[in-house]
Formats: structure tokens, sequence, C-alpha cells
């Protein structure tokens, strides 16, 4: 148990840097089993590693410790923190990046790392992933007691998925994340939706999609579609296609959702 | 033993879903091991993650489970199955991505994953990695008979390279794949070649090249070279360059081979 | 022990090579564990490779075997060789690709590789890192004496590092490496700066940068700062930014270190 790590970074794959972190960890515990999620995220983007962060903790087993190093911040006034919850680890910067995971869990207490014994015997001020986090985590895959790494305390930084906002016929929502495929997640979730997967009328940079389909290849090659996402999010999609481009469409675009006129049939 | 599962996929390496899966296997099988063959499958490109795989799979031990999706069709009619070969398992849609491996090797049986109690609780019809594949590969991994996923099936989806056609004195074939390096892999084998290896020209889009080599050093730098590949494949290359730029060639170039004329020595 | 494998290679992540060389691990020793530094070396780039292995692998356990296989000149004249240290083990062509990390380290023997029952029963000529640097390392992890592997060999291949030029009052350095953060390391290390972090001025591509900082937050957003690096170079930055875009500068420009003259107060 608690033998898994997990790694979610916007330290790219091609610099020493998730190589010297992995191996700061192997140095304490060698047995450890070390999965990446990501260290693609783009640089700083703090949200953006939440999110990615979010949509995939779930699926581990508890006890996974979860590493995530977006840190801008580095060496500044910002603290690091282990977030204990009742099913996982998370260790890693407080600037918000550990806070959409952590307020999907029970949060059990929220450690400020301090205990300098826990850390690599050098640490430097640019990369507290390799010297402060990869260490920590390791120490708590070898059963160490969280509050060993320094006090409790009350604050986690967070940041904040934007909410869609429902008006009296329709709700405003918005693309958060562009996937590799060039789907668009949006802000809307499965329970935003009106009744009814033909009554839905989505709109956005002027176009439109109607109904929500439940796969990609219920719509024909190259055409637009909406359809809940496997997290439960609305997601606007092309069927062998990239909506990204069909809607010349990245994070922030506005979506609405409306209820679907039926054609003349009004009473 | 059989407890190394690998992943060929289209995920890409930003987003949460390669992670996701992952965790979804040793939240059954934590003790699993996970190799990457490759999350950098073209989207949809069944034929090149088919080549992917092809060109991998056989140099991991007996018994490994090779999980490959790249699923356009995911959710719709295509099925999900297991295969079973006298050395490995594939896993994955039944869309002809495994079919070239399963070509190569002894296939005992092919089964139809319909059995939900091995399956996440919540399937989502859009990623079916996460929510069949990986739990039915974590549950191979921990010797479940495959026939406990379904029932066997006769058909495997099939997608085909091409073969090279061979006239009088010529064989014409085709760049299948071209790797990070530039090289042209053609779908011509080392069988197909004429004999001797002074004795070969190898055209494409106009350029001219003669004779085999053996390494890419036995050519100057900047010079092409044909060769064999280290999976037995005529490869057309460039030393410390890119036969891709130099030639201005991609997937699907035709290539064409012909004895070599010996300079005016005919009788 | 021993049992921890890293690569570090520019086989790039989408193409079979880099899985098919993890087979070929896993068929000899299924239980070792493996662990990517990069495959994202730039084709055929020796010296960068180098820095890369140099800057990460003594973050691993006593015992580790680094793999590193840049290699152009696979099939050729250069040698296979393991290269035994106090704390590590490396395997990989002797082109230079090994020599900044054994040069850091306490070397005890350089084998070449000449004992073709520790290869695959194949060999090919263009994939060396498959079929005779991975079952190497694969045999190392098993415990074969690195004696077994072949005769012991004086000379190891090298690459250097230009070293900084130190002038009366100015040092002259470059730019070596460019991370994906952007941030410019260069080879002036920590103790080639002049005392007082203050005191310090650095002209690169016309620009200046004045005084030392330790972290890239001490700068406001956008503005460009230096630094000692995690490995203790000389780095320049960007808070929030690129310093390759900044100063439009790539490897091999030219960096000028000379102490801050304090304004008009000569005496």
């Amino acid at each position: 148990m608690g033998k898994i790590i997990t790694f979610t970074t916007d330290f790219g794959l091609k610099d020493p840097y998730q190589g010297a972190m992995k191996g700061a960890v192997l140095s304490i515990n060698p047995r450890s089993s070390l999965v990446d999620i990501t260290h693609l995220v783009t640089a700083g983007g703090i949200l953006e590693g939440a999110f990615i962060l979010l949509e995939s903790y779930s699926y581990f087993p508890e006890g996974t410790i979860h590493v995530a190093v977006v840190d801008p911040g580095v060496g500044g006034e910002r603290k690091g923190v282990v977030v204990e919850t009742d099913r996982y680890f998370f260790v890693g910067p407080d600037n918000g990046l550990l806070s959409l995971a952590a307020a999907n869990e029970n949060v059990k207490r929220v450690v400020e790392l301090t205990e300098r014994p826990f850390f690599r015997d050098t640490v430097s001020d640019t990369f507290h992933g390799r010297d402060i986090f990869a260490p920590v985590a390791a120490h708590l895959s070898l059963g160490t007691n969280p509050g060993a790494f320094g006090l409790e305390t009350d604050a986690l930084a967070s940041v904040e998925i934007p909410l869609p906002v429902k008006k009296r016929r329709s709700t405003i929502g918005a693309v958060i994340y562009v996937d590799t495929f060039g789907n668009l997640i949006t802000n809307i979730r499965k329970e935003d939706l009106p009744a009814g997967p033909d009554m839905l009328k989505v709109t956005l940079n002027g176009h439109t999609v109607t109904g929500l389909k439940s796969t990609y290849s219920m719509a024909s090659a190259g055409e637009a579609l909406a359809l809940v996402s496997s997290s439960g999010h609305l997601e606007i999609a092309v069927n062998s296609g990239s909506a990204s481009k069909h809607f010349s469409a990245a994070a922030g675009a506005r979506v609405v959702i409306e209820p679907l006129e039926k054609g003349g049939a009004k009473k």
C-alpha cells in the first residue's frame, strides 16, 4: 500500500528535471512505483495542472501519493504542503495546484513542509520538486506520518474553475480545456443540462450544435457534436476531426446552451 | 509472470487520459508493471498504431499483456476484444489495431468483452481505454481466464500493410512509416530484395540511391543510403540527416527497386 | 539493489524503438525498474545527451544502471562499452555520450562489449540500443560481472563542455543548454562568479542583467534575471517567461560576466 507515486508537472520530457526528481524519490524508496500523469502542463499553468490532476487522480488506488509541481513561485513566499485526505496524499506547492483535487476529497489535514531532515541535504531555491517534494513523497511512501514534516496549517491556496451562469432559459459556460484530439471540454456539467438529450442547443463562436450524442461516431466524419465527456463535462467534438480547429475555439471560449425550440410547434 | 502491461494509444502525453487508464489498471492490480510503447499515435491512426505495435510487441517477455487503444469508433458498433496467442495477450478495440501483431502470432482465441463485472462500475461511452480495456488487462494480469470476459468470436477486424508489387525486373513498394529521425521505412522486406547488396537501385520521388549499406555511417554525412532496417524492412535514410526532408517524402510515397545495370557491361 | 535502469536516448516517444528496447530488457530481467530520463535528445546530439545525463544521473540510488543511446555511428567503428564506477554503471556507445557523467565519478573500469552470448540472438547493424545495450544492462541488473562482457579498455571517447575564459576583469562563457522553460543554462559555474551577488553584470546579445537573484519570483513577471541554477550553473531566466525568446538566444550564445561598477564611486 501507499507505494504508488504519480507526477503532474510542467517540467517537459526533454530536460533532466523529471528524471532527477524520480531519482530523488528512488534514492529514498527504490521500491516505489512511479507513474507519470503528465510533465507537459503549460509552463506555469497552475489552473491547467490542477484540472489535469483533478481529472486523473481518483482513478488511482487508495493510498496513492500524488506529487504535483507547477511552481513559478518556487523559493519564494508560497509554502510547500502535503494534503492528507481519506484516500490519497497530495504533495506540492501551495499555490492552488492541489486545490481542485483536494476540494473533491475529504481533507484530514494540510501540513506545511518545514522539517529539513526529510529534504535533500542541499535544497536549491529553484527546484523544490527534486529537493523537497520528491523526498517528502518518498518518505510518505515508506510510512512516515505527515505530521513529521511540519505543522498543520489551515489554508490551502485555491484556484477555481469558473462556474457556468444559469439564466432563465439558457446557461452560459466556457471551454476550460482543449485536449489532444481538439475536443473542447466545458465547465458545464451533466447535471447542468436540460432534460432530454434531443432538446439541447449549443452555441459556440456563432456556430450551433443541436442534440446530445453519446458517442463520437454518432456524428458523420467531420461533423460537430455535443456529448457528455468521460469526466462528466459537456464536450464539443468533431467526429474524426478537431473541434478546436472547426470552431476556432480555445480555452476561455464562451459556450451557450439552451433548450431547443420545437420547430413552430408551440401551443 | 504475465504482470507486464504495455500501452499503445493516441491519447497524447498531456491530457489526463493515459494517467487515468494506468490508475484504472493499478486500482485492480497495483503490482503490475506498466510500460508505454507510445501514446503518440496520430489521432485515429489505426494502421499507424497497428504498425507501431507490430514493430515492438515481440521484444517483450512471454505473458506480456499489450493494451492498444486507437478507437475513433468507441461506444459504437465495434467490439472490444482480448486476443490470446501462444505468447501474448492483446486487448483493445476490434477495429484492425490488433490485427498486424495478431497475424504474426499463433492465435488461440478471440474473446469479445461483454462481462460488465470486469469493467469499471461506470462505463463511459467515450473512454473504453479507462473503463473496459484497462480493467480487463488488470484482471488478465491477475490470472483471470480470458473466457471469463465473454464469448469467443471468430473474426478479428483487420488492417493491411499493402504488399509491394513484383514486376519482371522491378519491385514497386511504398513508404509505410516515417520515424523520428526522418528515416523512410518501406513495405519492401529483406527477402524481396535482389541478391547482392551492390546490385540494388532504389528510386523515390525522382531521386536514386544505389547499393545497400549496412550502417548509416557507411554513407557520408548528409548522403542518402538504403539499408535493411532493424525490423527487416528496406529503409531509406540520410546519414546525420532526415531522408523525409531530403526526398520530400511521407508515408505513401512510391518506391521502386531494380537490379543495378552494370555500366555498359552487357553481353 | 542495482535493479533500476534508466534510459537517455534520441529515439523519440512515438516510434517503436524505446518500447522495443524496454521489452529487450524485460525479456531478460522482468523485475527491473525502468525509468526514462529522456528520449527527446536532439537526433544525433551527443553533447546534448551527455549533458542531460550529467545533470540527472547522480540523483539515482547507488547501483543504478544508466543506459544512454545517441548513436549516429551505430554499427561502425565505435565501440560499445560499460563503464563501472564506484556508484553506478553506464552502458552505451563509446562516442563521448557517457564521458561527462563518467568524468564526474570514480571510474573503476571500462569494458568493451564483445561477448555475443550476452546480446540478443540477432544483432542488427542499426539498433544496438535494443540488441546490445539493453540486454547488457539487463544482465548487469541480474548481477553479471562487467568483465564477462569483454576486455577492459583504456580510453573512453570524450566530449567536452567548453570552459569559460577568465580575463582580467571579466569572464566569457556561453549558453550550453536551453531548457523547456526557455531558461539559458551557461557553462559558468557558481565558483566562477565574482563575490557578492549584487556585484554582477551579465551581458548577452547586447542586453544586460545586473545582480544575482536566488529565485525566479524575485524578478517582476516578464523581467530578466540571473541566478545559480539547481545544478550550479549561472542561468539567465525571465520570470514567467522565456529568456530564450526574450534574448533571442540559443545554445552557443556568448555570455560575459563582469563585476558591477559602483556608480561613480571610484577613488
